[in-house]
């Protein structure tokens, strides 16, 4: 069987989850919060490479990188799909994924230790983060409506990053600009109160509070917070 | 016919421009330093939501990023095919691209600046970017002996991002640290040798070397260097 190292906590973990999960394809999760063991497994280094989580172990051997997981994942069980049918749409899919990842989730990650740690932000991080969340709040609507899914009229790779990655983006943004600087995209509060439905959307969230004090332990391992 | 936007000495350009000329698709370059006139054309603003590029415009509309680019090239053009046959490698394929993208060419990318406008470099940043690249370097291995392609016995995806990327480490290394932090990779030099033999490679060299006027006066117009 498939096994999934990583944490519940984790976006890059939870993306390949959720992707298990909507196709059906049964898989252990193995906890750990930095590699599987990485300094005391040589084994696992030789697979992953960094001794990165998350890392899917296969029959065949380990893949690391979310979006290396993921793209094996879709290949090695495309039913159901999580892609359109045609190259285009896939194109514009994974240009929303990347979309997401890239002028949210990689914007708003950098208060994220602030939001964690309860430090205050430096002022000058706290303009470029909102400049950047509003440019980019503004755009979103050119690529999807959200009247269905993100794309389409059926779940596909783009959900998965807007169901992970935009609910961070909402807090960061209602704590420290004072407003939820999503909440003007069209269709979109509508949009993630039907995914937040899903059944398996439920466990990644029920598996993610679950996670939070063994991931707060880490953090305070980590950085003494 | 595909036109494909952006300039010559952008990677993220390269990259699809690359997987065209390899595949032998006909295209038509058009050179654009911030989009399509992202400013003025408020119809291109439409279909690349920033105005970013590269910007790939097809018979059912524009794609913008590259990896998404990328995919659509692959799914709509797929032979010859720039990834292997079966998922795991794929997977394998797409964590070494992944690789080489976050933990060489966006550390790298951090001293880009630097090495273009001559300013010296935060010494912190320095120490985090060698500590980083040389922890890279180490693991890439683990990945790939680069004994013939970067992976397996074709040109992949994961060639267009050594090709594309790693000089640039290899640049900033020996600039800023004094040698160059990839030459102990095994294989790797001679990897490089090899594929800077290739027709469309050299075509790419060549076209940015032809770019570089363009593109400076672009960055002095925005930085003032």
């Amino acid at each position: 069987m498939l096994k999934l190292y990583g944490f519940s906590s984790s976006n890059y973990y939870n993306a390949p989850k959720l992707a298990l999960l909507e196709k059906g394809v049964p898989f252990q999760e193995v906890v750990s919060y930095t590699g599987v063991g990485p300094k005391y497994r040589p084994e696992y280094l030789d697979k992953s490479p960094l001794g990165k989580v998350p890392c899917l172990e296969t029959p065949e051997g380990f893949i690391s990188e979310s979006r290396a997981i993921l793209e094996y994942i879709e290949r090695a069980y495309p039913t159901p799909t999580l892609l359109p049918g045609s190259p285009f749409d896939v194109g514009k899919v994974q240009e929303l994924s990347q979309f997401i990842e890239l002028y949210f989730e990689l914007v708003a990650r950098r208060l994220i230790p602030n939001l964690l740690g309860g430090m205050e932000p430096d002022p000058t991080v706290l303009q470029e983060v909102e400049a950047a969340l509003t440019r980019a709040a503004q755009a979103l609507p050119k690529l999807s409506r959200f009247e269905n899914f993100a794309y389409g009229d059926q779940f596909t790779l783009a959900d998965i990053a807007a169901i992970l990655n935009l609910p961070i983006v909402r807090r960061v943004s209602k704590r420290y600009f004072g407003k939820d600087l999503l909440s003007d995209v069209p269709g979109l509060d509508a949009y993630h109160a039907r995914m937040e439905e899903r059944p398996h959307v439920k466990t990644i969230r029920a598996d993610a509070a679950a996670d939070q004090p063994g991931f707060m332990a880490h953090l305070k391992k980590l950085y003494g917070f």
